[in-house]
């Protein structure tokens, strides 16, 4: 008998949600369509560049997995409520596409998961405009499917990315930040956001106020987790696996929690040669492997994990409102996805 | 007796939309407030800075002009009218705000009404994510304003703007541009949203179907024409006065009106001669006089100007279907506000 090997976690987990990214896929495909119809083939070409571009779909896929766990029949019935749903989910993707394409203008990304970003493929004017359309289509579907609550809540969460990209930008040459000055730009910059997703797809089936809430807690701390593991990542991650050069935002001077955990705990004179390497440039682009080892040193890595563990532990406990035996498969998802948050390598 | 002068024409029309230009101003100070409350103060001191720039709030002003066309009371009665209608009108400012913060990125713009552009004094991470900002506030105000139909044809124009943004992007090195193209394009960039914001003025006071497709179609060849004279500016105008550099688009390669108008008649040799300056860099460079002396020869300028004033006539004969005494107040703001964008000098 030949060996049977076991599915692993991740494995299980994409499996469980590859059909519902299937759909998502499709649905951006089909409304990218219909929104360029007739547009310039240029803007065609760059939105679906830059929005197939093997993304891992998490803001969209929570959006309907919120929607399931306030009633959203997976089989095909309810129609109307499942197009409504879709429809939302992808505005989520589009917003977050508007980002990256703007994200890559500002930061001269040239690659994004592992090729050219749109900034380097079709220059900045692409990038700034078609980040602008995507923009706007995001909205016109939040505010079309669902109603005026539903933009409000997608227009603040807009605003507050924008909001704590300006905190961090503000922060771009103070190494005094503290850790809640870090919380507050990233629950803006990402956090938000992702809260949102769960919330829409909670108020878009019409669920109990404890339940939307719920979902909205959810999203707060999974985004919360998701960014820390990003920053951890830009530090400790594998270049051919992210995609990304590792130690970007040391060499921008970009306070992450790993090194301000460091910061607050170094002694005196460890302390001093962080800020020096810090405050010059050759410092930022030659000190990356001191300040690595000074930052383990401190456990700035593991209590950095450790927040997010924990963060993600809230995440999932705040589930519990979803008590029915039908919320079970979509609890274990969202379970096994607040995990995968832990142990994304990418 | 001392001598009466007589107020011009444009003196006229100023001191008669001085008041609704300083309730908007109000209104755009307050909602900024509102809307930054909270927020790092580098957002708000960017987009105050950016917003504030002594612009000439065309769009709000079409928007509450058209609202009183259609019953809108300049009395402080009906109140709830009257804040919806300013926040729908401000919307309009913060999406072209949007767009200029975002063109001076892509331009490279420098100045802006005669002081740095936000792109200049902050830099671009602020133009693009500031502009980002105004666009979702914008979008924001108008569905809760102005429900999902205001905000429909809010994103179509938007979208519009975009599509005709990249279709002069996609002919930007090819000189074999028609008169058709070019309409198309300054459709998309200008008159769509301009169209809109007329258009949106009378939906939110109920108008009938009549009254706010003439207002459309008013908006809608005032862009037009406001975007032909925006060309001319770019050859003739005084940069004393406009506060841009006379030549621009020229040495950018882009084909405007009077450079359209120009190859299509000129003869063999001078068409040779225009192509040859146009494509390559030094002629783009040190060609402009010849460049303007051979669109004078063939008429661009006085034809281009014939061209927006036969606009202008439709634009303001469209409104015919107001013709009770109580418009005629607004209708004769209306049409010198048309006669204004063809003899404006900045």
């Amino acid at each position: 008998m030949a060996d049977v090997v076991m599915p692993t976690p991740k494995e299980q987990l994409m499996a469980a949600i590859a059909p519902e990214v299937a759909k998502i896929e499709q649905s951006m495909r089909e409304d990218l369509q219909e929104a360029t119809a007739g547009a310039d083939p240029l803007l065609s070409e760059v939105l679906n560049y830059g929005v197939f571009n093997g993304g891992k779909r998490l803001r969209p896929l929570l959006l309907v997995l919120a929607a399931r766990l306030c009633g959203l029949s997976s089989r095909n019935k309810k129609n109307k409520n499942k197009n409504k749903i879709y429809k939302l989910a992808i505005a989520f993707e589009y917003l977050h596409g508007a980002t990256l394409f703007h994200d890559d203008v500002i930061d001269r990304g040239d690659m994004r998961r592992g090729k050219p970003s749109v900034n380097k493929e079709f220059g900045a004017i692409a990038a700034i405009l078609g980040g602008d359309f995507l923009h706007s289509r995001s909205m016109a579907l939040v505010g079309e499917y669902g109603g005026i609550d539903a933009l409000k809540i997608f227009c603040q969460a807009t605003n507050a990315m924008v909001d704590g990209e300006f905190l961090q930008l503000r922060n771009a040459q103070n190494y005094n930040v503290s850790e809640d000055d870090y919380f507050a730009a990233i629950k803006g910059k990402t956090a938000l956001l992702i809260a949102a997703t769960c919330e829409i797809g909670a108020l878009a089936m019409g669920a109990i106020h404890t339940q939307q809430q719920a979902l909205g807690e959810y999203g707060l701390s999974l985004g919360t987790a998701f960014q820390i593991i990003d920053d951890l990542l830009d530090y400790q991650g594998d270049a051919t696996q992210t995609g990304k050069a590792v130690g970007n935002d040391f060499q921008e001077g970009k306070m992450t929690l790993p090194l301000i955990l460091a910061l607050s705990t170094a002694n005196g004179e460890d302390r001093e040669r962080l800020l020096f390497l810090l405050g010059n440039e050759s410092g930022r682009q030659e000190g990356f492997s001191e300040v690595y080892a000074l930052i383990e040193k401190y456990d700035g890595f593991v209590v950095s994990r450790r927040r997010a563990e924990s963060i993600v532990a809230e995440a999932v406990a705040g589930l519990r409102v979803f008590s029915g035996d039908e919320c079970r498969p979509v609890l274990s998802v969202l379970n096994a996805l607040a995990q995968y948050v832990l142990a994304r390598k990418k």
